[in-house]
């Protein structure tokens, strides 16, 4: 067994809205009751403290912190990054565009300013070139101070970025005097894709936010890495923003086993992503994405069944969808789906969209 | 003669980056010397308040502000409008998008949302309506609150937008709950297309800024026009950013000219727009887009001269253009601007685009 | 046993620092592996739910939200009251002004403005009055929108607010149109001296916000609760603080424990607060002041030993101090402080302020 | 004749209200019509460069920029100073404080906190020192990173502040590594009573603001003042604000002339304001405080007459003054008060605050 012991739904559900259902394993409920504890807010929690070392150890950076949230990691790092009334570039198909709420421009007077996301997550080193002004004297332009890039990119299919691409976007960023974040939520997934340590991925960008939970299947948190003086400001932005939490490390013994014990069975959820996409390109009416890790992306062009009654229809037969954004369904594998669930999901599939014989014989006589 | 008696530029220069360079006229210096005044701060001058009430009147709104500049009306108007967190939406190609330094996220927290804007300025409804979230309740998502549209688009080439538009959009606006804020900077030109008064372009947003400097010749100063509420927001964010103005009856008495003896006479600008543009399609290697306002926007692309090189040497010969963004030139024609000097541009970029018969006469003999 | 089995300090040690390192109850830890979860982002974790619904209930309020910490719950109450550019008023001792690192501005515009706290922790009503402007027309003024009190009053010598004080401050607010947020991160230690349940002090306020780490031993987490549009305005606003946890059930399980067995313990604290303050009083060059709940704080003004010393040397034994501005020591009881734990403290203190007979003993012979 | 030679007030009105209500010269009028102009906001206007060097250059700056207001003014200045979430000290009696509508939380997210000004204006430097934390590290302590100074401090009776105050302030700020703004909005007026010129005191700041209307009877404008990387900086903020103005040339010549010809005659201010304040202390029910600059502030402590009362019956007689926080009337003289307007005001307060006989004898009979 891979995963958890309990599933994240209720018994019989299949969950493939997201990979942030995953439950805590049964070793991470055993480590919060055992980690060390103290109050992290005056810096004394041991078991935030070995998670905060481990994970800027495995991504190659001077220090790292612990967040609540992947949407904070982001904001905080994106106000880290960019003094008042700069500019962020982000993907306008990136979760810190579409899904985190503005909060940059909220809490920090920061522009976010989308960039196009071409089919395979890239923003077209063109596009990013664009956003710089010609002239930086003339004071009726705002100055980028950032770019984002997320790595996979999950609404373009959950693709990953080519460590070329990222070197390309690297230096650029560094020929501009700009920094590079990476929302690398999944960061585990697209190294495990890529072949190489996260280290290697992490080392194009000067921070990164990936998540504990997710994939990994810890109950909540995630860190960010990047320079001792960028943690710094990380952490004292993180205070004012309330994410200071006393006895984190209930949190963090969670984390510190998500990141010892759960990047190894990432494969089996790409696989299984692999065979969901495979067969499911095999019935009738479905249009696939192409699959790169634990996502796959698809859309119902069925006659008798509309997209939205499709998601209905699987919801009540108990395999849970989501429709993500521009008329696409997501169905995202995890610790919390087994072989036999996917095949579960699919004969449900199957029966949504193959009519039945129309009881028309049973009218026949 | 109809503009004002001395020239924006040094004598000899056909000044076309900008409408803005209008200088005012002589009955505007006049006004400014003999205007009633009082302190604006205190509400005492009944100048500023004359200007007020006669802008409000051409509007059809119930009240108007005098602003410092456009950028600060637009600005208020969208402060007014959008509480913090909320977004508003604009044209990617609009002057709030592009131009004005990400004021109201740097301000107020608001997120400013590009949408397409067609050759013809227009934003796709169906674009419009994917800027709000199917689902109000998922936090994730920050909820649209305005919609600024800019008639005419200045750098979709001065286009105008038709009636039938506006009422589209205000439809949508109203069926959604949010509002619409007009950027009329040149409103009075597009009222002269459209054939109709200002108040009836005016009558489809919820607010409306237009400016009394560019065409219009006075020397600073835009107004804001929108409900007796929406002015009262609109007059303390006005403090707040450090718009309110002393004995500003100064300003006010040229913008009375403006707004009494200036708009008569944008139909001259029109005409002068459409030769140059006509003349200028004659042009070797000369692309020119659509004219309907005061400004012609075309490309350079002939073999022996950049279009950089092309407004180096026009400059030299006294002609000023700006290149404004993706390559075009644009050519704006204002009350600075007579019949002879639109010959005389021409004639100059007859000159640069036109090779000289390559010295053939100098070889001569 | 009331408290926890683990100290939240090294063995031997007595940490009198602050409430917030008490450690979470095997009760707690038990609780945090045992309780359904689910992705509370997607609003669909039971625990967490079970929690707010309790916390709305004891607080007679219509609903309740969990929150990461003290800071955003009062970060996001004051964000959800108070629009953009408007003033929420505050004790210029209370944790709001001093110590939440100006988030209320920083992420949202808002003035925070500190008002006078008198001894007992009361801002006087004719100081309150003061911050409002005659003119609410002049534009020069920022207008204030809420009035936050802390109940008890942390620096202030954890003084507990009268009842009829809340209640004037509710009619003041009401008649001026404003709203009240109560800082009650000790509620429970409020309605303890007070004599009532905390619904009656929570009536007096808008909103409220207390803590389940601190002297209810959570490790992490607070509620605020208030009415049914001011929650969802702060579920919003907490999504983009980056508030918003996966299965924050771990964290709820142990808060649900903390309202359920946790409160009726802090008469114990209380106690031992006032034994350590009348015995404290007895030692030479201390001064103490008033104990209402279970905050001890005091000067040491002893010739031989200068208070930052004092510190010091009570570290070196095993006693955990703070010194909490203004020149005074805060020496807080919690589940973690045992009547042995105090008795011992006071050893220690006596021996530092008791001059050693002065090695006479050793010159002997 | 020193001043205008039209009032600032109708006919037979004095208008002691504030120095705001000065009229523009007929010599500021006939240099607004003659100067030569430009686009300011292309850097073309002419006449705004000559006054922003000649700004620099009387202040010992290396630059200068014209602003459409002193809120502005200070507004820019302090965005500049304060990254994001930091903390500007400004006197709790300053108008940076008590006017400026919070603008600099509202727009930068700056907590402007306030520190106590003593009577004579000065903030006492234990105070100023008591607004560091001690630990820098600890996020949750805002940090300081400016200080504001208002010179002569208006609200403080207009009292100057002496060079040695000044120099104390600067090497504490130096030793903190913090800038110091100065509010000098009359800061031509504190120069004449310190008998230096103004650069002496601005030598002293990091940055330093002051009006050309009020005492200097500009129509409108402030200039802002500091070194060249700093005006770049303001510059920026004043587009983003949108206090770019076109041809503010017009408003700038008036500038010119304000700080040619108008410095000198402050003297008479001064002494106006002495004069009335001597005759005013020997009237009935008058407590005047002392006077060093054009401002008198004094209550009215007179049985038979409330102060607001006194207030009316004042203007009723056409002699206007303000109520100006804290139980206390503000008189300013100006330009626009004459020696015999001093004298008429006398007279008017004399017959208020000297019951008439009664008509007791009218009823005899």
């Amino acid at each position: 067994m891979t995963g958890s012991d309990r599933s994240a739904a209720p018994a019989g559900v299949v969950e493939l809205r997201s990979d942030t259902f995953t439950l805590p394993t049964p070793r991470m409920l055993e480590e919060m009751t055992r980690a060390p504890l103290g109050d992290d807010v005056y810096g004394e929690d041991p078991t935030a403290r070995e998670l905060e070392e481990l994970a800027a150890e495995l991504l190659g950076m001077e220090d790292a912190c612990f967040m609540p949230s992947g949407t904070m990691g982001n904001l905080a790092a994106i106000l880290a990054h960019c003094p008042r009334g700069t500019k962020a570039l982000a993907g306008a198909e990136s979760d810190i565009y579409v899904y985190e709420a503005g909060g940059a421009s909220y809490c920090g007077g920061v522009i976010v300013e989308p960039v196009r996301n071409a089919a395979d997550g890239t923003l077209a080193i063109a596009d990013i070139e664009a956003a710089f002004p010609e002239d930086y004297e003339d004071p009726q332009f705002a100055l980028p101070a950032l770019l984002c890039l997320e790595n996979p990119q999950n609404r373009c299919g959950g693709r990953v970025l080519p460590l070329e691409y990222l070197a390309a976007v690297r230096d650029l960023a560094r020929a501009r005097g700009i920094a590079v974040h990476l929302d690398g939520a999944r960061i585990f997934n697209a190294a495990l894709v890529t072949g190489v340590p996260v280290r290697v991925i992490a080392g194009y960008a000067d921070s990164v936010q990936f998540c504990l939970s997710k994939g990994l299947s810890a109950p909540a948190g995630s860190m960010v890495a990047g320079s001792a003086e960028f943690i710094r400001s990380v952490r004292r932005i993180r205070k004012m923003l309330g994410g200071g939490m006393r006895q984190v490390g209930v949190l963090a013994a969670a984390g510190l086993v998500a990141l010892r014990d759960m990047t190894a069975r990432l494969g089996d959820d790409h696989a299984r992503a692999r065979r969901l996409a495979e067969r499911l390109a095999g019935l009738p009416g479905v249009v696939v994405e192409p699959v790169e890790t634990n996502m796959v992306f698809f859309r119902v062009e069925a006659p008798h069944v509309s997209q939205s009654r499709f998601i209905e229809r699987a919801w009540d037969e108990g395999v849970r969808l989501a429709e993500l954004g521009r008329g696409r369904i997501r169905a995202v594998t995890h610790a919390g789906v087994t072989d036999s669930d996917v095949d579960r999901a699919l004969s449900v599939f199957h029966d949504i969209l193959t009519p039945a014989p129309l009881l028309a014989s049973a009218h026949v006589d």
